[in-house]
């Protein structure tokens, strides 16, 4: 089995050693890895340079503060080696451009909609705004809801070139075939995952479900 | 030389011996002192629980996730000591209310406004709606820009009872009496204290500035 292009898998557990039992059975059969603040709160930085020697890693940071602090915090998980991080655009531009820069050839992704009911009530109809200034400080790709097919569906609509990653599948309700029908590049998959008796297992049967979808038709490298 | 009641240190620092060593200097001067994110990356959990030593530990996350992920971070704050957690109030009610719920007894402190530009640019007149919701979340106080004392002023104006702690002090431009005047119960001061040569000695010409101004009005316990 070679690795699906598409699978992104959320390592969003606590326990390091768990992460890294995960990773080392579906390295081979996956895009990369995201993992989160609980896990480098106890572990520490390290988890990040630890889950690297799998595969990619993506840091779903969430930053939200001002560009210095978004630097300091960018600088510190590129340097410990990980490929890709998940910066805020709603707390402005300039936030957002100081991850891009600091983050050199890692990866930015910009969470322009959460589909938790409390920010559609703040948030309003900011998504072409957030798309706009994502686009403009230069990312390499979206975070879109994978619950939210029409969502997605505008997302696309607004911007075409960067791919769209879509976390939510799975345990969140979202179906990964009909994400990717609705314009995801990439799917985000955790509880499902992380929480199974057997992830590998896990992760393949959800393979099987979008194994006619192809590549993504744009692609991160 | 008592505590000073007004006071919060940002130990906005990467290395935890710097950190130690600036908490242990001012300990007996200040009411508690700020970490952020690039500390724990750095030392993980750890370094709440250490800094929890020498006094109250705030830790600044701006916390922006889903109610989920808000829930596990700060969790894992309150575990390991801290005694008071920053929290976005922008991403969502319901997502300030699972930092409310886990926090218990910890003290829950929410971003009503960013002093960077692009934050106009993108939440543009909501500070209304984001105190509404602070309020309505249960925070235990707010956190104001100390550099925009009419920012500070229309805070004040909307919100009587919760205290404010106001960043934005010293180096990025504040002064601490006209933040104090203009309403904010406490202020927080980093860079210039934690690059000082002689961080004791920088906190108390602050203290100095701010010394006929008595205690806060609206009181943290």
């Amino acid at each position: 089995m070679s690795n699906d292009p598409r699978l992104i898998i959320a390592l969003d557990v606590y326990d390091l050693a768990k992460a890294i039992n995960i990773a080392s059975e579906t390295a081979d059969i996956c895009f990369a890895f995201k993992v989160n603040w609980p896990l480098v709160m106890n572990s520490g930085v390290g988890a990040i340079s630890e889950l690297s020697r799998f595969g990619r890693v993506i840091c779903d940071f969430k930053l939200a503060d001002i560009p210095n602090t978004n630097t300091l915090i960018t600088d510190r998980a590129r340097s410990a080696g990980a490929w890709g991080i998940i910066s805020h655009s709603a707390v402005g531009e300039d936030s957002l451009r100081a991850v891009v820069k600091s983050a050199k050839s890692m990866k930015v992704f910009s969470v322009v909609y959460m589909s938790h009911p409390g920010w559609s009530d703040i948030m309003g109809d900011s998504l072409s705004r957030l798309i706009s200034i994502s686009r403009s400080a230069g990312v390499d790709g979206l975070i879109g809801p994978g619950n939210e097919p029409d969502v997605l569906r505008k997302i696309r609509q607004y911007e075409k070139q960067l791919p769209i990653l879509a976390p939510g599948i799975g345990a969140q309700g979202g179906s990964p075939l009909k994400a990717i029908q609705a314009g995801a590049d990439y799917i985000i998959v955790g509880r499902s995952i992380y929480s199974s008796d057997d992830p590998r297992r896990s992760a393949m049967a959800l393979l099987d479900d979008i194994s006619g979808a192809g590549p993504p038709e744009r692609i991160l490298e």
